[in-house]
């Protein structure tokens, strides 16, 4: 089905204006009663509902539904919690979308970090239509999309702040703001009942690295003329006082720089920071020293924003790695993966010694420009330990500042949009509950702040605000090519036989007679190591053997209760000799 | 084997005096190569062997050894590593101390934390020596010991601040600290070989709820005359500034109560921070609330505390759980466990609604007395986001100190006690190396500032410090009653498990012709689920058929050849289908 029509003209190069026609229009349709196309007149406000993004800080995906129109701001993806063992990654069930995929209008995005772009490629094959991003944002989709095919092909519309899009009954403004990501958007989302205010992910850098810092002209121009709703990032809500400029990291790089001239340093950090990786060439040229890359999502990122022109720096400045041995130590900087002590990425391999071409000695000054994402504090410290025993200096403070808006920052949006309705997003429950709070204490009546979950439909306009419907809204964890396929049961299963092992019990058994031809053969698996625990073993068949008697001796030929007898029986004899719990697993084979 | 010799008569009430006889005639012996025992005079001097509480903090345990006399101090284990899955808990390996049992004149231990005494029942059954503590150190010495037996009965010297012990060669002083559980004590380890001071843990608390300020005088007594090594705590060494006192906690508590006379009041704080909880009854007493105790090791150490007299209020302050109900919630403070947000916690029932007798609402307000230990984060947040979602009232800010003492107290400590040689301990790798530095900064030479692993042999006296050797000392995990039967193998195992899950064929093939009786059948277990994965186990079950068949027709009769044929072919299958790797377990059974 080729949806052209969609696309290629939908985009407003002119600024917007709130009284155009097109919202005119529709609030002539609504206030008409007789009028010619009632079908389109759904429901009584905009409908706002978050599949994503609430009760966590990652998979951000939120519909906005009027008039039979829906757009979708931001697709992301989360990571597994701790006990989703085995899963690679967690998208948002968009169960709601497929039943309702004739009326997206299309995808808009705020900026390109994973809890925002990342589920595109999964639900992009589901429903297609159209993508609406600034420039990096797009190069960053365009990076992860290459490796998929769609049919018909995706359209997709690079936007500039202050460009508005038509999407059905939505226009929708891009406005400039500061993140830890450059071409970071809010979203001003005209509707017929008013306009939404969607911050994205922000802060207030009067000083950015590259742009101008967040148009916070505009979000006053929008609040004087009335704004009925703020959705706006809570993830720094709780942190007292203002974020720092990223600035503040170039000048504590040059004094690094400047007090390790005689050593190599090496600066983790995270891939998708250009203005962070902007900061570390501007030292390095500085300073003369040469820059080499290292590690997958790096080099990409690095690559994309060198082509878009979103980093620069005088040619050569770059070296591959294999020609670091042309260049004393003292004369090159590596920039690389692996801030957040993942397991895989090159500065964890290097701490660890089994990186190829780098190992860490104790002239090398090791700089992490990034602070531990909650979970990952463990990990984080096991590299700084590692690089620390193999003599490095490792520099942690000051290196590093949020790309959240804190909380003096927040009062300051707040006062500059005053909305009618406060509806936090992008944060656990209790970062929005702290920003709920903060609307309230900055003039939002009480019955206005909005705590939603993912799935909630709320329902407003300017003389209301309902929650009148809930749609499913559950992660869908994928593992390897798997969508979906893991579940609960699947996840029990590994949660017992990661913290227990397994004990398998096999068998075979004469049709009609049972006789046991046989068997019982014992094999275990993160249980015992083996060879120093025969005894046990040997013991673990004979209450086996037992069970399999009593059974026989009884007449219990059902298979099933054999198998729960000698699962029961070993069970109890594991736990009261060890305080353990195997999985038990009996197999009977039977043979005629 | 009866050892009275070893116990009771050592404990000495007078107060150390460095210029005792006992010193005089080791430096005697040693001076005097003529000396009648030569057998005595071991070594070039005092042998410091840490078997763990290097490279973590955790398991703190360190042996001193002198003229073939040994002392321990604390005994300590640590909690298990993110990938030591199932694993209860980690003791240290004491091999060393086994091969030389007959030399162990006592374990010296400096407080009472796990990290510091939780080995003791574990390693008391191996080396039956005496042990010496403080009163509330040995009084949950003893509630831990109570249901271990030990043939003969371990002998225990409760010993006070000031006194000091005779062990062999060795004299050690016990001198008063503050920590975050009463009764903590620094030693000077009196040698022939010069003093050694080792802080336990500690901060400086000029105004501590109980007792007396941390024995400053003494320290610098010490220092004056000339102190051989300190090996002191490295917690909070990379903390700017000073650790404040306890009672700023006691004060935030007041204005807490205050602010929520008409709320419910629930605390979460470790159990064995007994100031802590003695600061919650002097709020509770002063608002007038009665006190509810929650969580099984806090009713153990409020219980065994009451009784030692270390906690104190007004007769009827406590009450039984089952009373609540007879007072109102304003007139109520609970303390409990669960602090850490473990799962299984008393607080963490609370916010789950699975707890028996207390549901949260929206009148409660919960205070976390405590921090998140590196690790505990992300259940911290599980748990508090689960309070906010029942609307209470949660709390964070300024109910905590930490008990280690920041970078501005170490500098006091080394310019009191002005080592020779600076041994940090209790620390990550990071944290011991931060302590080299600023001993360094405050005058220690360089190469006096020694960081040790666990299992190193340090030698040291007035001229030298040298490693000598290494003795076994990795950490022996305890699963259950097993301690040390679960290994790498096991704990690889159930990586896999957990990650990836199991497939299980089993077949019944005839003796000598191989013919197929039975089966394959297929179990799977943590794979998919299996329900809605039909066709996929059927495919599998195709590939095993294959796999079997091309064995029987190039007559492979060997059965380590046909399970790895079909174990590779459906590996295969699996990864290029799925991007999965269970774990596959071909399991072949013979009939005649």
């Amino acid at each position: 089905m080729p949806r052209s029509s969609k696309t290629g003209t939908n985009v407003v190069d002119a600024p917007v204006d709130e009284n155009d026609g097109l919202i005119e229009h529709y609030f002539k349709l609504l206030s008409n009663p007789d009028n010619k196309k009632p079908s389109t007149l759904i429901g009584k406000g905009v409908k706002i509902i978050p599949l994503g993004g609430l009760e966590q800080i990652g998979m951000n995906i939120t519909a906005f539904e009027c008039n039979g129109d829906i757009i979708v701001v931001d697709c992301g993806l989360s990571f597994p919690d701790d006990d989703m063992l085995g899963v690679d990654l967690v998208i948002p069930d968009i169960s709601y979308l497929k039943d309702n995929a004739d009326k997206v209008k299309g995808f808009v995005i705020t900026h390109g970090h994973e809890d925002h772009i990342g589920s595109l490629p999964y639900v992009l094959k589901e429903i297609n239509a159209p993508v609406y991003a600034t420039k990096l944002t797009m190069g960053l989709i365009d990076s992860k999309l290459k490796e998929h095919t769609f049919d018909p092909p995706i359209q997709k519309k690079v936007v500039s702040y202050g460009q508005t899009i038509l999407l059905g009954c939505f226009k929708v403004e891009f406005i400039r703001t500061n993140h830890s990501i450059a071409d970071s958007a809010a979203l001003a989302i005209n509707t017929p009942y008013g306009v939404i205010v969607h911050t994205g992910d922000f802060k207030i850098d009067y000083t950015p690295v590259n742009g101008e810092p967040i148009d916070l002209q505009r979000l006053g121009e929008l609040g004087k003329k009335g704004v009925l709703a703020l959705m706006a990032d809570s993830t720094n809500v709780m942190r007292e006082g203002y974020t720092m400029s990223e600035k503040t990291v170039g000048k504590a790089f040059d004094n690094i720089f400047s007090e390790n001239e005689n050593r190599r340093i090496i600066v983790a950090t995270f891939a998708s920071n250009v203005d962070r990786v902007q900061q570390i060439l501007n030292s390095a040229v500085k300073y003369d020293r040469k820059v080499v890359v290292e590690g997958r999502s790096m080099v990409n990122v690095i690559s994309t924003a060198t082509e878009l022109g979103y980093l620069s720096c005088p040619e050569g400045t770059f070296i591959e790695m294999d020609q670091m041995k042309n260049y004393p130590p003292e004369k090159l900087v590596l920039i690389t993966t692996g801030s957040q002590g993942e397991s895989m990425a090159a500065l964890s391999r290097m701490a660890a010694n089994i990186h190829k071409m780098v190992s860490i000695d104790p002239e090398d000054t090791v700089i992490f420009s990034s602070r531990p994402i909650p979970g990952n504090e463990k990990s984080v410290a096991k590299v700084i330990n590692e690089l620390t025993e193999k003599g490095a200096k490792v520099i942690v403070q000051n290196t590093h500042v949020s790309g959240h808006a804190s909380k003096e920052e927040m009062k300051l949006i707040y006062t500059l949009v005053k909305p009618m309705y406060s509806i936090p997003v992008h944060g656990e429950h209790r970062h929005l509950t702290a920003q709920a709070e903060l609307a309230q204490e900055l003039g939002v009546p009480k019955e206005n702040t909005i705590i939603l979950g993912s799935g909630d439909v709320l329902e407003i306009d300017k003389k209301h605000a309902a929650l009148v419907g809930k749609v499913q809204a559950q992660g869908v964890m994928v593992d390897g090519l798997g969508v979906g396929d893991v579940g609960n049961i699947v996840l029990r299963d590994r949660q017992h036989l990661s913290e227990n092992g397994l004990i398998i019990i096999v068998m075979t058994l004469e049709k009609f007679t049972n006789r046991l031809l046989s068997g019982p053969d014992i094999v275990s698996r993160g249980f015992v190591y083996v060879r120093e625990s025969e005894y046990l073993l040997d013991e673990a068949k004979n209450i086996v053997y037992s069970a399999l008697e009593r059974c026989l001796d009884n007449n219990v030929s059902d298979w099933s209760r054999i198998k729960t007898e000698i699962k029961d029986s070993l069970s109890d004899y594991l736990w009261k000799k060890m305080r353990r719990n195997p999985m038990i697993l009996p197999i009977i084979m039977e043979v005629e």
